[in-house]
């Protein structure tokens, strides 16, 4: 018998869970309660309710041989860190590719799911649609795939902010912000210092008077642009780094890790340092926002006490005055409508969250019997300490061990060697859960040995005239080092040994060294 | 008889040179062709012929530190990196401290200049002037100072682009830039990879559809936040930098400084490698380039080989298509209209210059008897290979020494050792040059002294807990490695020192060791 899938959103999750279920020979159902596919990619100029909003210059922080899909990479030419239309360019030629369109009922919504009275040994649902013209319909699945997001319903604490009903300016959630054209000349409050509170930020100060940024907690931000040029999940995000991390003990790795990012700003000099550990919490990712800071463009401010009228007072007691607008950057809640409310809903908060602040929620990825969730999961590299963001190579080595189709070192070292040295070595990409078992692809093997010809494309606009120094310069002088180090270990065990080999090679220069 | 100065100009020079003037008992009479002080810090929304010109968005790439009077430190609560509303605030500041806007006739502009006919003797000129209404005057000085900037005739080399007459869409020079608005959903390009260029290139990225960018030569990026997060020229402008650079090879210093912008980004493979070396050309400066490059919002392209309707031609075949804005960034002439022909005209072309390219021309600052030019000297680490950009250190030591007032860092190093510290290894900041000779300035020790207070201050609007662990982590690894070398060093020489040393501080350890 076919089984009969419901996935809820043809979002990037819902994309990929109807193409998984044709691969398996189920027969895919996907409700979207909009006109398009793509999710929170598909762009708006205004936010609609209910669903996910982003803003017109949003590129992803994610870069392409990292986000994308495991058997199907993004074009060459594309550019490492994608803009939106780019991205949902990038959806719309998979979801062609694999003849997913056909399978998506669009604008119809899904209004309520439960389980059969027979669940019990079918496992069915049924999931009551209704489409845009307020027909309802009822239909019975096999299983259900909840793909609907969870960057729909803005989480605005307004309780928590005493006097807001005082203001005399304009505020409103990141969730409606679309660009900085309202914020010419105003001065701006931004609250909350996460990724989309960064960026708005940062680009209302283009055109603001002054912009200033209230965090309670500070922040630990990494630069996207990291060693050499190379994108910073390309250079880090590495098998052999997963393995660093389970060997070190953390507060080893977090001082490498803090000190390599001070190196680039002092967190505490730039009023940014949190009480947190680099790798407890996940950092911001804002190339930007730092020399914002030092050309005084943003001003980073403590939590907000209160607001009279116009006037914005701060923890520490300093006011800022005369503020037109206020951008509560303070994140999501989780809700997933549909759900029958005897279900666990996936609502969780991560311990160190405070209502009021710049926190996002998470939740897990959790299946049901038969209803999975999917795209709920933040994927970070340490999950020690915070058991909700998730260890993104656990994760998925676990996840893949599940089925059999996580990749095993020690077979591709004794039976494909180049291949080992670039899964343990390189960046740990998507394709590498195709290499084996279940949904092995064919082109994984291809994938991983180009991925860095892909990131490298986009760069070849302009022909330059010689290789860079810098790689040769680099391994010449580790290769120095090490031979320097070998010559002292020698020497520190066997005094003679050196002297001794170098009077076999120059026996007149022997005088010099003893 | 006190001497009458004509000073061309209220830009930044023209007020120094003002007040100078007065420090000296002179009399100024400072010329402004405008209705206000400032001159290039004048933001108008719309370019004035025959007048300098800004953007809306910009910001200096000189901390502010290094751009202050050296006798009128920039408050210390101002931003590092200033926008030109800031530093326009500051003229101000200064202007009215010194009182001279009293000296400045405004609507007021210099027609010619001659010598008078006892100039052999008298060495006295005739200044013609013409206010706003046409009417003109006659004046006679002793000295005449010009200052009237070198970034107002805009260089459009529009012969070099072959086709652009037949161009379907909009090109100017970037002298008409005030901000990206017009680019919204365009295709541009910006020919040029100077300052203003690369600003204009990442903020029309913003907006645009896509940008371009041509430059024949390449060029290197620096950043403005440098190491740790300091003003990079509060960073590396030093005095101990300026004696290396003495003292070592230009090409090790070459290699030195490109292996560290290389490891910012590597600008081989961002397309942005020059043929000349780091420090034989000025560098471009911009934090925010190496990211829009990377996130394909702006394309590098060599050099525009033509131009066939909407579509740009390069020299490697390539092509764009669909060109609706070409920016040329291509720098500006210098004329002094006002100048007697007969004058050596100080239009000097760097040796690298080619027409139609991004390189600014330069100028040498000349004194002509009684006649100077002021502020159209750009300041440059390294002068050897390139003998119009001068070295900014032993340029203004040349300077000061010629009226004896360059610091001595001997004479420091024997009165007074704090100072002599700060003035080696601190930044050159303009203080240094009101220790000693004329114009000493009683504030100036403690300017230099309080120089890193001013640059903190600003970024100190939230509080963080403790101190960055960054410098004491710093010291620590610096003194651990030097105990390492010292170690080696002592058993190199003798092996049974140190196991000696250590039996009589832990006897029965020793067995380890041997």
């Amino acid at each position: 018998m076919v089984h009969r899938v419901a996935v809820i959103g043809a979002g990037p999750s819902g994309l990929a869970s109807m193409k998984a279920c044709l691969d398996e020979g189920m027969l895919p159902t996907c409700f979207e309660s909009s006109d398009d596919m793509g999710g929170l990619w598909r762009f708006k100029e205004v936010s609609e309710p209910n669903r996910a909003s982003i803003y017109r210059s949003l590129t992803i922080n994610i870069s392409k041989e990292m986000m994308c899909y495991s058997d199907f990479p993004i074009p060459a030419d594309y550019p490492n860190y994608m803009h939106h239309s780019k991205i949902l360019t990038y959806f719309r030629m998979y979801a062609e590719h694999f003849k997913l369109l056909q399978h998506i009922r669009f604008k119809t919504s899904v209004k309520n799911i439960k389980q059969r009275p027979d669940f019990s040994h079918s496992g069915e649902w049924e999931v009551v649609t209704e489409s845009i013209d307020g027909q309802q319909e009822s239909h019975v699945f096999d299983a259900v795939i909840c793909c609907s997001g969870h960057y729909t319903y803005p989480h605005l604490p307004l309780k928590d902010f005493t006097g807001i009903e005082t203001f005399e300016g304009k505020y409103f959630h990141s969730w409606d912000y679309k660009g900085p054209e309202d914020m010419s000349g105003k001065r701006v409050v931004v609250i909350g210092i996460g990724n989309s509170g960064s960026d708005i930020a940062v680009e209302s100060s283009r055109v603001a008077e002054q912009v200033y940024m209230s965090t309670r907690r500070g922040t630990w931000i990494i630069r996207q642009v990291s060693d050499n040029g190379l994108p910073v999940d390309m250079q880090y995000n590495t098998r052999f780094v997963h393995i660093l991390f389970q060997l070190l003990p953390i507060k080893v790795i977090n001082w490498i890790g803090e000190n390599k990012v001070n190196a680039m700003y002092d967190h505490s000099m730039y009023g940014l340092k949190p009480k947190h550990r680099l790798f407890s919490q996940i950092p911001v990712i804002n190339d930007d926002l730092p020399f914002k800071i030092l050309s005084g463009s943003v001003i980073l401010k403590p939590n907000v006490k209160e607001i009279r009228g116009s006037t914005v007072v701060f923890d520490d007691g300093s006011t800022v005055e005369k503020v037109d607008t206020i951008v509560f950057s303070t994140g999501y809640n989780y809700d997933f409508p549909y759900m029958p409310t005897i279900m666990p809903q996936a609502e969780i908060q991560s311990p160190a969250f405070k209502p009021g602040h710049d926190e996002e929620k998470v939740t897990l990825l959790i299946f049901l019997s038969t209803c999975a969730f999917f795209g709920c999961v933040r994927s970070y590299i340490v999950s020690k300490l915070t058991p909700l963001q998730v260890d993104f190579v656990s994760y998925m080595d676990d996840i893949a061990g599940e089925i059999g189709a996580r990749p095993s070192l020690l077979w591709l070292f004794f039976t494909d060697y180049p291949l080992f040295q670039r899964v343990l070595w390189g960046p740990v990409t998507a394709y590498q859960y195709r290499l084996m078992g279940p949904g092995k692809w064919e082109g994984a093997r291809r994938a991983i040995f180009t991925q860095f010809d892909r990131m490298f494309q986009p760069l070849k606009t302009r022909k330059v005239e010689e290789a860079s120094v810098f790689g040769r310069l680099t391994k010449l002088s580790l290769i120095v080092m090490a031979g320097g180090a070998a010559v002292y270990y020698v020497h520190a065990r066997n005094p003679t040994t050196i002297p001794a080999l170098l009077s076999k090679l120059r026996p007149n220069r022997l005088n010099v060294l003893q």
